[in-house]
C-alpha cells in the first residue's frame, strides 16, 4: 500500500486515543466523589497538586524562552533549521499538557476510587476499572499528543516551502529537523522528573522521619502535616513526571528511527518510495499500539475478593492481548508497506517487545518479596540497619548485570535482523542503527497501556490515604491496599521499563546524531567539510551523495584511542554521578526542611492529638519550593556539559560523552532503581509476618524502615532522572550538531 | 649520557631499596617488644596473619599453576611469546614476597610502637618513627622487587637469544613481551585486594556489630572475641593489598610506558638510541624516585606532644622533599638520556605528580572533618541513620567530579607535553600516549614513600590495639591514638592515590594493548593482517614499517558507532557494578558468620565479663575462609570476561569493553572510597564533641556508626577492588591480545 496513504493513520490513531481519553475522564468525573469529608480530602490533594505544577510551569517557560532565542540565533548563523525555535516549542507544551492532564485525572480519580471500594459487593473490580481507566487517562493522552505532534509537522514540513530539496533528500531534511523537536519534550521531561523526583521524595521522607519513625504514626494519619504533600508528591513523581519521562522516549524513538530509516535509505541510494516506507514505518506502528492499547484496557477487570495475583492476572490479561495484537499488527504494517526486509525489520520489532518484558521480568525478580533477593535483604535487616543498606547496596549492583545483557543482545538482535549481518559498512551500519531504533518503537509501542498501569498507582495509593484520613472501614482500606499493593509491583517493573526503553532511545538518538552532523555540515555549507563528507553537501537540494562511514569517523578522528573519546566516555560516566548526587542531597535538603515543620507543628498537643488541624499547606509549600530550587542546578549540568564539551573536546569527545553517559547512566540508573525497590518490598516482607523475623514495631522492622528511606530518593528520584539525563545529553547535542562541527574544525 | 649505562642505575637503586627495606626491618626487631601480656597479644596477630597469608597463596598458586599451562598453551599455538608462561611467574612472585615481608614487618612492629610509646620523654616521636620506618619496609620492597623483576628480565631479553629482530624492532618486541609480565602482579594483586578487601571488613564490620553496638563495648575490648581478626583484618587489607595493588600499577605504568616508548619511536622511524632512551626513561625515574624516597623516610620525625597537624607536617615533610627532588631529578634524567623533547617529557611527568597530589587534596576535603561535606553528613545524623546515608552517597557522588577533572585536565595535559600538540595522527597519537604512560610513572615514582605512609597505618591501628588489649595507661593510649588518627587521614589520601595512579596505569595499559596486537599480528604471521597493517611483520626480523592508526582502527572497525564497541562499553560499565555488588554481598555474608560466632561466644557470660577468655582463632578462621571462598567468583568475572568479549566481539568489544570499565570502574571507585571515608569522620566528627550535637553513644552517634559500618565495605573492599578490576582487564586483554585478533577475523 501506499505509504502516503498508511500515514493518516497516524493522525487518526492519535485522535482515537485523545477521545478514549476524553471518555474515561468524563466517565469517571461522573462517578460518586463520596462523604464531604473525603471530598475535603481530595480537595487538597488537588489544590496542591496544580500548585506545584503551576510553579513548575512557570520556571519551565523561563528556560524555554531562553533556550527559543539561543535556537533562534543560532538559526540565523546557520547552525540551525529556522523551523527549529517554534517547533520546539509544541514537543514541550505537548508534553506538559498531557502531565497537566494526567494529573487532573489522578487527582479527581482518587477520592472517586476510595468511594468505589465502599461497595461490599462489586468494590475491588469497581476500584480497580475506575483506577485503571483514570490512569489509562495519561497513558492515551501521552500516545495521543506524541503522534499529534509529530503528524502535524510531518504534514507542515512536506506540503510547504519550509524544506527544500527533493526525493529521498527531502526525506532525510524533513526527518532530521524533526528530530531536533524532541528538544523540547526533553526539557519538559527533565524538569518534571528532577522536580516531581525532588518534590515526592522530600515530602515522604519527611513524613516518614518524623511521623512513622519518630511519633509511630501509620501511613497517612491525618495528623500528620506531611500526608497531603505526601500524596501531592505520589502524583508530581509517578503521573507527571513519569509521564512526561516517557513522551520524550516515545516521541525521541519514532523520530530517531524515521530519521536513521530515511539515511539509511540514502545510504543504499534507495528511491523516494523506499524512504517513505522507513520513514512511516514507526509512525504507523506507534499508531496502531495506540489503537491496540484502547482494545487492551477495555480488558482489564476482576472480580470482588480477588488476590493479589488475580490482579495482577488481570492487568497482565490487558497488557499481554495487546503485546500480541501489537507483534502480529506489526508484521501486517511493514508487509503492507511494502518494505523490502520487512521480516527481519520485523524481528527487530518483536525483540524490541521481548527486551521491554524481560527488563520487567528481571526487574520484578530482584524487587518483589517473591524472590530470594529480597528476602536476603530481609534477614539482613536482623542485624541492623547497616546489614540492610549494605546488602541493598550489593542486591541492586548484582541486578543491573540482567537488564544490560538484555540491552546488549536486544542491541545486537535488532541489528542483525534489520542488517543482515554484524559486518560494518556504511549501508549496513544504516540499517543496523534502523533496526535499533524501531526496536525502541517496539518496546515502546504498548505505551498507551503500560503508562495506564503506572499512573494507576498513585491513584490507588491516594484512594488509600483518602481512606485513612477519611476514617472509612477497615473493609474499605483492605480493599485500597490491596489496590495499592498492586501499585506497588507495577512501578517497579514500571521502573525498568521506563529505563530500559530510556536506553534504547538514547542509543537510537546516538546514532542519529551522525545524521544530524551530516546535514549540519551541509548547511554549513563548508566546501571543505561536506566534499571531503559526500560528493556533494546535502540538504542543498543536491543529490545524496556516496557517504562512507569510516571516512566520516576519521574526519572527525571518532576512535577509541583519541584521547578526546576516552576522557570524553570519563567524563560521561562521571556525570552520571554527579547528577545523581546532586539530586540526592536536594531530596536530602528539602527533606529536613520538612522534618522541622512537621515537628514543630507536632510540637503542638492539640495537632498531635487530632483536636487541631494541621497545616498541610504549609507543608505542600515547602516540598514545592525546594524541588524547584533544587532542581535547577543538576538541569543547567544536564545541558551545558555536552554544549561544553563540544566545545572544547569537538565532535569526538562528545560522541565519547554520549557514549560514557549512556551506558554509565543506564547502569547507574537500574541500580538505584532495583536497591530502592527491594529495600521498600523489604521492608514489606517484614511486615507481613511471613517470616520467623518478622513483625512491625520491632527493632528489625526498624531497621527495614531505614532501607526503605534510603530506598526512596533511590528509586523515585535519582534512578528516573537519569532516564532523563541520558536522552538530553543526546538530544542536546543533536541540536548543537551545528555547534559541534565548527568547533572541531576551528 | 649513554642510556645503556645509565640503565645500571635500576638494578643499583633497586639494591638500595632493598638494603634499606632491610636495615629498617632489623633496627625494628631489636627493638623492645614490652611486656609479655602485649607479646601474646602481638604473637595472636602475627599467627593469624601468617594463617591467612599461607592460605591466600595456596589458593593464589593454584590460579597460577592453570593460567602458566594456558599460556603454554597459547605460546605452543603462536598466539604467546615463550617466555611469558615463566616470566609471569615471576611478577606474583615478587608481588607476593613484597606482601609477605610487608605483612611480617607489621605485625613485628605494632607491639613494639606500643612498647615505644610508653616513653614517657621522647613516646610520641620515637613511636611514630618506628611505625613509619616499618612501615617503609613495605614500600621499599614494592619499589625494590619491582625494579629488580624489570631490570633482570630486560637483560636477559636484550642479551640472550630469546627474543629476535634488531635495532628499534628487537626494543618493541622486547618491551611488549615484559609488559605481559605484568600479568602475574595484576593476578596476585586481584586476591591481594579482593581477598584481604573480604576479610578486614567481615572482622571489622562482625566486631562492631556486636561488640559496639549490642554491647557498647570500646574498640580493641579483649573480651571482644573477633578484636584480634580485627586487628590482623588491617593488615591483610591495607598492608598486604595495599602493596600489592601498588606493585601492579607501579610496575604496569613502567612496562607500559616503555613499550609505548619503543613504539613511538618505532612509529616515527626513529634510531636504536632514539628508542633506547625512551625505553629507558621510565625505569630510570622509577630508580631515581626510589632511591630520593629513602632519603625522605629519614627527614619523617617529631617531638613529644606534638598536635595533630604538627605530626601531618612531619610526614609531608618527608614527601614534599622527595617530591621535588624527584621531579628536579627527573628533568636531570631525561636531559642525560639526551631525548630530544626532554623538556616536553618533563612536563608530563610533572603533570602526574601534580595530578597525584591533586587527587589526594581532593580526598582529604571529602573526607576529612575539617570541611563542609564530613559536616553536612554529620549533621544529617540528627534526623536519623537514613539520613546519614542518603548524604553520605550524595556527597560521595558529587566528590567524583574533580577526581575525574583532574585526570582528564592531566591526561590530556601530558599527551600536549610530549606530543606537542592534540592533532591525531599516528607519531603524534604514539607520542602522546608515551606522554600519558609516563605522567602515570612520575605519579607513582614517590612510591617508596607514599606507601610507607600507607602501611604506618595498619601499624599505629595495631600498636593502640595491642595497648588497648593489654591494659596500658591513659597516657600510652593518648599517643596510639594520635599516631592512629594521623593513620587514618594518610589512609583516605592514600586511598585517592591508589585509585588514580591505577587509572593512569589502566590508560596507558590500554594504549599499550594497541601495541600488542600489532605484535601479535606480527607474530601470527598471517600476510593478511599484517601486511595490510605493516607493508612488512614486525618482530619477524623485518624493518618496522610504516603504520597508520586509522587504518589499523579501521581494520579492526573500533570506531564508536560500531554497535560492538558501544555495547562493550555498556558491559565495561555494568561489570564494575557487578563486581562491587558481589564483593559488598561477600563482606556481608562472612561479616554475618561473624556476628553468629561472636554472638554465640559472648552468650557465655565468663566470656562476656572478662574471666574467661574469648576464642580469638575461630573468628580468624572464620575471616579468612570467608574471604577465600568469597573471593573466587569476582575474580573469576574479572579474568574471564575480557576474554569472552574477545570471543564474542573481537578487537572492537574489547577496547569498548576497556574503555567502559576503566571509565565506569573509576568514577565508582571514588564514589566509594570517599562516602566510605567520609561516612567514617562523620563518625569521628561527633565523637569529638566539637558541635552541638556531638556526643558519644547518643541515638545521633548511633546513626552515624550505621553510616561507618556501611562505608567499611564501601571505602575498604569494594572501591579498592575496583582499581585492581580496571588495571586487571586491560592486562588480561594484552596477553590474550592474539586470541583477540584470531576470533575478530573469523
Amino acid at each position: 500500500m501506499d505509504p502516503q496513504t498508511l500515514f493518516w493513520l497516524v493522525p487518526a490513531a492519535s485522535l482515537i486515543a485523545l477521545l478514549f481519553a476524553a471518555i474515561f475522564f468524563f466517565n469517571m468525573k461522573k462517578a460518586d466523589e463520596g462523604t464531604d469529608r473525603m471530598k475535603e480530602i481530595a480537595g487538597y490533594v488537588r489544590e496542591g497538586a496544580m500548585a506545584y505544577l503551576k510553579q513548575q510551569y512557570k520556571v519551565v517557560a523561563i528556560f524555554f524562552a531562553i533556550i527559543a532565542v539561543v535556537f533562534g540565533v543560532m538559526a540565523y548563523f546557520g547552525l540551525q533549521n529556522n523551523i527549529v525555535p517554534v517547533a520546539f516549542l509544541t514537543g514541550g507544551i505537548f508534553s506538559g499538557l498531557a502531565g497537566f492532564i494526567g494529573m487532573k485525572t489522578a487527582t479527581y480519580a482518587s477520592g472517586r476510587v476510595a468511594e468505589a471500594c465502599r461497595d461490599e459487593h462489586d468494590g475491588l473490580n469497581r476500584g480497580l476499572k475506575l483506577a485503571f481507566r483514570s490512569g489509562a487517562v495519561l497513558g492515551l493522552t501521552v500516545v495521543g499528543f506524541g503522534l499529534l505532534d509529530i503528524s502535524a509537522w510531518y504534514l507542515i514540513l512536506d506540503n510547504t516551502g519550509l524544506v527544500q530539496g527533493e526525493g529521498v533528500s527531502k526525506l532525510v531534511e524533513i526527518t532530521t529537523i524533526m528530530l531536533t523537536f524532541g528538544m523540547g519534550a526533553s526539557l519538559q521531561a527533565l524538569f518534571a522528573r528532577v522536580g516531581g523526583g525532588i518534590y515526592t521524595k522530600a515530602a515522604d521522607v519527611g513524613a516518614d522521619l518524623v511521623g512513622k519513625t519518630e511519633f509511630h504514626f501509620n501511613e497517612d494519619d491525618p495528623r500528620n502535616p506531611a500526608t497531603i504533600a505526601d500524596n501531592v508528591g505520589d502524583n508530581v513523581g509517578d503521573v507527571a513526571g513519569m509521564g512526561a519521562d516517557l513522551y520524550e522516549s516515545y516521541a525521541g524513538s519514532i523520530l530517531a528511527s524515521a530519521a536513521l530509516g530515511a539515511a539509511a535509505v540514502a545510504a543504499a541510494h534507495g528511491t523516494y518510495d523506499q524512504g517513505m516506507q522507513m520513514v512511516m514505518a514507526p509512525m504507523i506502528i506507534g499508531a496502531v499500539g495506540a489503537i491496540l492499547s484502547v482494545l487492551g484496557i477495555f480488558i482489564v477487570r476482576t472480580k470482588q475478593g480477588a488476590t493479589q495475583s488475580q490482579l495482577m492476572a488481570a492487568l497482565n490479561r490487558g497488557i499481554n492481548f495487546s503485546g500480541v495484537l501489537i507483534a502480529l499488527a506489526a508484521a501486517g504494517v511493514l508487509y503492507l508497506l511494502g518494505i523490502e526486509n520487512w521480516l527481519g525489520l520485523w524481528g527487530s520489532i518483536v525483540i524490541g517487545l521481548v527486551v521491554g518484558i524481560l527488563i520487567g521480568k528481571v526487574t520484578e525478580y530482584y524487587t518483589s518479596f517473591e524472590y530470594k533477593p529480597v528476602k536476603f535483604i530481609a534477614e539482613n535487616a536482623t542485624t541492623g540497619p547497616a546489614t540492610v543498606i549494605i546488602s541493598g547496596i550489593g542486591v541492586g549492583m548484582i541486578s543491573t548485570c540482567w537488564p544490560v545483557l538484555f540491552i546488549v543482545a536486544g542491541t545486537i538482535g535488532a541489528y542483525l535482523c534489520a542488517a543482515g549481518g554484524l559486518e560494518f559498512s556504511s549501508a549496513n551500519l544504516s540499517m543496523g542503527l534502523y533496526g535499533i531504533g524501531i526496536a525502541a518503537v517496539g518496546m515502546l509501542s504498548t505505551l498507551g497501556l503500560t503508562l495506564a498501569t503506572d499512573a494507576y498507582g498513585p491513584i490507588s495509593d491516594n484512594a488509600g490515604g483518602n481512606a485513612e484520613m477519611s476514617g472509612l472501614g477497615e473493609s474499605v482500606r483492605s480493599r485500597t491496599d490491596a489496590l495499592d499493593a498492586l501499585g506497588n509491583t507495577t512501578a517497579a517493573t514500571g521502573k525498568g521499563f521506563a529505563i530500559g526503553s530510556a536506553a534504547l532511545t538514547a542509543l537510537a538518538l546516538l546514532a542519529s546524531y551522525i545524521e544530524e552532523l551530516k546535514i549540519a555540515a551541509g548547511r554549513l555549507g563548508d566546501a571543505d567539510i561536506t566534499l571531503s563528507l559526500f560528493s556533494g553537501p546535502i540538504g542543498k537540494g543536491a543529490e545524496v551523495a556516496t557517504w562512507d562511514i569510516a571516512t566520516f569517523m576519521n574526519k572527525f578522528e571518532v576512535t577509541l584511542m583519541n584521547p578526546k573519546v576516552l576522557l570524553g566516555i570519563f567524563i560521561g560516566a562521571m556525570l552520571s554521578f554527579l547528577f545523581c548526587g546532586l539530586t540526592m542531597n536536594a531530596v536530602g535538603r528539602a527533606a529536613k526542611r520538612m522534618v522541622e515543620e512537621v515537628r514543630s507543628q507536632l510540637a503542638d498537643k492539640d495537632v498531635l492529638e487530632g483536636r487541631k488541624k494541621a497545616d498541610y499547606a504549609r507543608c505542600v509549600g515547602i516540598s514545592t519550593q525546594g524541588a524547584q530550587r533544587e532542581m535547577i542546578i543538576p538541569s543547567l549540568i544536564a545541558v551545558v556539559v555536552p554544549i561544553l564539551t563540544g566545545l572544547f573536546m569537538g565532535v569526538a569527545g562528545v560522541f565519547g560523552l554520549l557514549a560514557g553517559g549512556l551506558a554509565g547512566g543506564f547502569v547507574l540508573a537500574v541500580f538505584m532503581a532495583n536497591s530502592g525497590g527491594a529495600w521498600d518490598n523489604a521492608k514489606k516482607f517484614i511486615e507481613t509476618g511471613d517470616a520467623a523475623f518478622c513483625g512491625k514495631h520491632t527493632p528489625i522492622h526498624d531497621a527495614s524502615v531505614v532501607g526503605d528511606t534510603v530506598g526512596d530518593p533511590f528509586k523515585d528520584t535519582s534512578g528516573p532522572s537519569l532516564n532523563i539525563l541520558i536522552k538530553l545529553m543526546s538530544m542536546v547535542s543533536i541540536v548543537t550538531a551545528g555547534l559541534n562541527i565548527v568547533f572541531s574544525l576551528l
